[in-house]
């Protein structure tokens, strides 16, 4: 299972109270996973009531300093709790350095290790593959450099008994040699494949592109999406002021979300200006209807969907 | 008028939701001083309802992640507003090239001049002099180059008209030369000096010690202030804790209070393990009665006391 909770759905520059700057969590399985971490981010994890000691590893977007300020606070309190374990700490180039010294310029020598994964600037692909999960970035488009994460989660396996029952394997031996080598003969020497036998799920998938233009690389990122979680900056009276600031208003988030495909959009990142946001998901709405309001310390879970087509070979 | 604003009475490491890292308001007529920002100041400044932009200096009392974290995010904000006028910052060495080396990392150019005062290791004396008030500090002895600060008011001159009356001047003329010249010459010859026609008032004064262990630095420091904040991060069942980490007792607290001859002693700084405080508040009462817990968001008000013996020149 997997689920995901936004901590902060306001955009940098001036924070108002109903409202914290970015950092989502998401869990996948006994795996957890914290995107951006904007000041207060430890804050809102124990108002939520999620230990940070059992966070895996931290995804940073992008340096600007509502989505990273919290990074540090953050690491010095996992410092005091005497955590041992590692922490994967992804982001752009730079990060390492702020990172490092900072700490060191605070004093702190942390009791556990750091370990980096810097993106060279431009990079897509895949960042991190776990037994539980697959996480992929893309390049956004933003007035420095910036990713977009992509988290999957790799489902295990499973037999779909009618499936089974229709070549006539019944529980016993021949099912644990197809699971073990992906095909078995049967008795009337008919060759079945795994493949042929299992029950076939799209897994859940969570887009999150910070701080960006509408661009294909983010379409391409969040291609089928169960969830795409996407700024709304502004809303289309501001479209300009998007373009200027490399941002994205509303209807900008919907063109995306519609081009690639996903399930849900939910738009946060939301300008202080905006003390409701209603008018904005309205605008996404009109082009993409299946739009949301990110609403902070709220989980929402994504369950594998039945895959429509099985697949031919 | 003075008053001053708890923001943060919590010690740092591990943050609990009752509790703020450290920050103190302090408010002397039209000037408004923060010190110490800790992570989070930003948004308790929301909270309370004082605009940031109001902020004419702030001194940072040593480089600890929980008294100076929330800096650089309060500037980016303070730029997000527009700010234009110079903001001063005050605080050990090193704070300057934290603050601007954050800065450049996150790729923010504040649009307003800082101005930084750093203050030598060991420096005591006086940090800024302006016609409301005197900010002094001195080097306290923790783990890291750490000062306290000493803010007083500045009053005003005022006659008092039952002397006045004494000496036979009533309003008119006289008054006037009195308050310009400092002196006035009387019809029968005699020389009457302002200094003797004043209300003689203590003014208001608040030092704050962030974290340290007692010493004379900070007793004389603290010498007669309506209000000493002062650090307890332990209770005396943590007396071996405290001196390893060079913080205070509350009882440590009491004592350097009762050395100083303050007023009222205001404890902050608590270790996340006090979940109440109400024991450590009665460790030091023991020692020094006029004893109170910080308590965050709550505006105290320091007005000048009547000077009980008249200078005598």
């Amino acid at each position: 299972m997997m689920r995901y909770c936004v901590l902060g759905s306001g955009a940098g520059g001036a924070p108002i109270l109903s409202r914290h700057p970015a950092a989502v969590l998401v869990r996948v399985e006994g795996a957890l996973l914290l995107l951006d971490c904007g000041e207060g981010t430890q804050r809102q994890l124990l108002r939520l009531g999620v230990s940070r000691n059992r966070i895996d590893l931290i995804a940073i977007t992008h340096l600007h300093g509502d989505h990273v300020l919290g990074l540090v606070p953050l690491l010095t309190s996992m410092h005091s709790d005497r955590r041992r374990r590692p922490l994967l700490l992804i982001g752009p180039q730079g990060l390492r350095e702020m990172v490092e010294d900072t700490l060191r310029r605070i004093y702190t020598e942390l009791a556990f290790p750091l370990e980096f994964r810097e993106l060279p600037e431009g990079f897509a692909g895949g960042v991190v593959e776990t037994p539980e999960l697959l996480l992929d970035c893309a390049p956004l488009q933003h007035s420095v450099p910036c990713f977009g994460y992509r988290v999957e989660q790799r489902l295990a396996v499973r037999l779909d008994p009618a499936r089974l029952a229709a070549y006539g394997i019944t529980p016993g031996p021949l099912v644990g040699q197809l699971k073990r080598e992906g095909q078995v003969r049967l008795p009337d020497g008919k060759v079945v494949r795994l493949e042929d036998c299992i029950v076939h799920r799209i897994p859940p998938s969570l887009v999150y592109c910070g701080d960006t233009r509408p661009c294909d690389a983010a379409v391409e990122l969040a291609r089928g999406a169960q969830v795409l979680l996407y700024e709304a900056t502004f809303g289309r009276e501001h479209a300009e002021l998007a373009l200027e600031t490399m941002h994205s208003t509303a209807e900008e988030a919907a063109r995306v979300a519609a081009q690639a495909g996903v399930e849900t959009l939910v738009l946060m990142h939301f300008s202080a200006r905006y003390r409701t946001v209603d008018a904005l998901v309205a605008e996404a709405r009109a082009i993409f209807p299946s739009t949301i309001a990110a609403r902070e310390l709220e989980w929402v879970e994504l369950h594998p969907r039945p895959a429509a087509i099985l697949p031919q070979q």
